[in-house]
């Protein structure tokens, strides 16, 4: 018998992972194409299909049967099956299934937001398998989310439900790429702890061994290395971080009263530098009828292969 | 044959609503109890059993059979059918459908908050029939909201889903009664509408009507009257109230992206003197990809039955 297998994609604005995974969530064997490199979306999208063809033609995988195409990708719509205005991305629109459909007639193809997807993959290989109300927040470049109510991923009228990273954590706050000011996401990700470790910078006069590097080179995983050799200015940023978190996670719980909120990316790794605060602040603010029943934690979905496995994952669902 | 109603029930801190409802939301008969009168809960759903059985004696609804008995009431929990730890009734706990059900064995009984009664009431009797994903926001003397998504009202691994009012909208803002601060409904809501009023006497030098009336005396029905007599501070109140919600819902909208927005209750009857702003703002504060898309319009149901219909909805919508 043939073995099913799954092609899940991960579409980011530097690197695209593509990845045969089968029905456990197991990345079998995987390829990376540098998304910026194509002029055209036509050229990107014929460059996924060759990346698929010849991860099938692996002798690792002999005799594999393609059974469906999951796409985690930004600002992408599920009803639509396209990318709609993605800021980071090169081309502001691409109609992903329907130009990936022609090159693979009546193999079934879903697309949908990158925290979507790993949403979906907590749900079929994580920590969500019985969970029907739970919430995934991606810490990455900027704070994506996965929302699940009554079991279902909630999706929104218009594809695009679920942009945690733009409620306003504070009114008239710091700018945002989407053109509000405050947004969650300018406090709370990757870039949000630099901008605050900046701050701080700014108005203290602590030593620190981030006075020595740029924004531009300063990366979250040197905050963490920082505060993990004691550096204060580092600490007190990743507790700040925490903080606003956990209280827009009360918010959180407000609109869907989660039993779980699972936390992923790059800054989730600083566990309870980050965890800690969070978890204080949420109960803090959290509204009486909601205190001590919702679970803040790490993601259990590995982060190297989550995003390929998480794409996968939206076709799994239907077959598991 | 004999005409199949449904008890719909509707349950304030001052007054008890019960009425007999028919599939199409119309309320045939109906009567009223002082909710606060009944020193205790068995005493309480006591009068509600005697009231429903004195409505399907009334000798205008011959021959009607109860099909089932639906309940709206502040912090009810769907999941257990109980009132779990209302702060404005005179009972902390009511296990309302086990201690009805005894006297009404094998009828079905639902039990809700409010809110989520009036959303359920909008999906079966008014402008929400077609729609997947929509909010209906109550303005009364608090904030209370339903949020429907993938056709499903969310009601949350607890039961308490969509407390809405209690997001944060101003870090450190007004005291509220749950013991948070800042919380929406502060702002927005019958008596938010009265501390903004209060605010502006206090801040500003402005002639009003509403400088001869105290804080208790006031209503948000005479900051109504007074606005339409072009009373500056009424106006201003309103506005103000409308910006905050707009904004507000502007974070509703990242959430679960409904294609309409419902606002329902007494401070809606003011129409465009609070929608307008609230629409301005929530436009300016949506991210890009929601502009332009989500309608803000009031609730097709009337005020004054809507309770009672809202209850039988969540009994109706399993038969039509």
């Amino acid at each position: 018998m043939r073995k099913k297998v799954v092609a899940g994609i991960d579409i980011g604005g530097m690197n695209t992972r593509i990845g045969l995974v089968d029905e456990t969530g197991e990345v079998l064997t995987d390829s990376n194409i540098a998304t910026n490199q194509y002029p055209t979306s036509e050229e990107f999208v014929s460059a996924i299909y060759n990346s698929i063809e010849l991860l099938l033609k692996n002798p690792d995988m002999p005799l594999s049967e393609l059974i469906g195409i999951g796409i985690g990708a930004p600002c992408a719509n599920y009803h639509t099956g396209s990318i709609e205005g993605a800021a980071n991305l090169p081309w502001q629109y691409v109609a992903l299934s329907s130009m990936l459909g022609e090159q693979f007639p009546g193999v079934p193809i879903k697309v949908t937001n990158d925290a979507n997807a790993v949403a979906i993959a907590e749900m079929i290989y994580g920590d969500a398998k019985d969970l029907k109300d739970f919430v995934v927040i991606t810490l990455g470049t900027g704070l994506g989310s996965g929302i699940v109510a009554n079991g279902e991923l909630i999706y929104g009228h218009d594809g695009f439900a679920g942009e945690v990273g733009h409620i306003t954590a504070v009114p008239g706050g710091r700018q945002c790429n989407c053109g509000r000011c405050g947004c969650l996401e300018t406090y709370v990700s990757a870039t949000g702890i630099k901008r605050t470790v900046f701050e701080l910078l700014a108005n203290s006069t602590k030593e620190s061994v981030l006075r020595n590097t740029s924004f531009n080179e300063l990366t979250a995983k040197d905050i963490h290395v920082a505060a993990l050799n004691g550096d204060s200015v580092a600490i007190r940023a990743f507790e700040i971080t925490g903080e606003i978190l956990g209280r827009s996670l009360a918010d959180v719980v407000a609109f869907t009263s989660p039993s779980v909120i699972f936390i992923f990316g790059g800054l989730a790794e600083a566990k309870d530098m980050i965890l800690k605060p969070a978890r204080e602040n949420m109960e803090k603010y959290l509204v009486g009828c909601y205190k001590n029943k919702v679970q803040l934690k790490p993601s259990a979905l590995g982060n190297k292969d989550a995003g390929i496995a998480g794409g996968a994952a939206l076709i799994w669902r239907d077959f598991v």
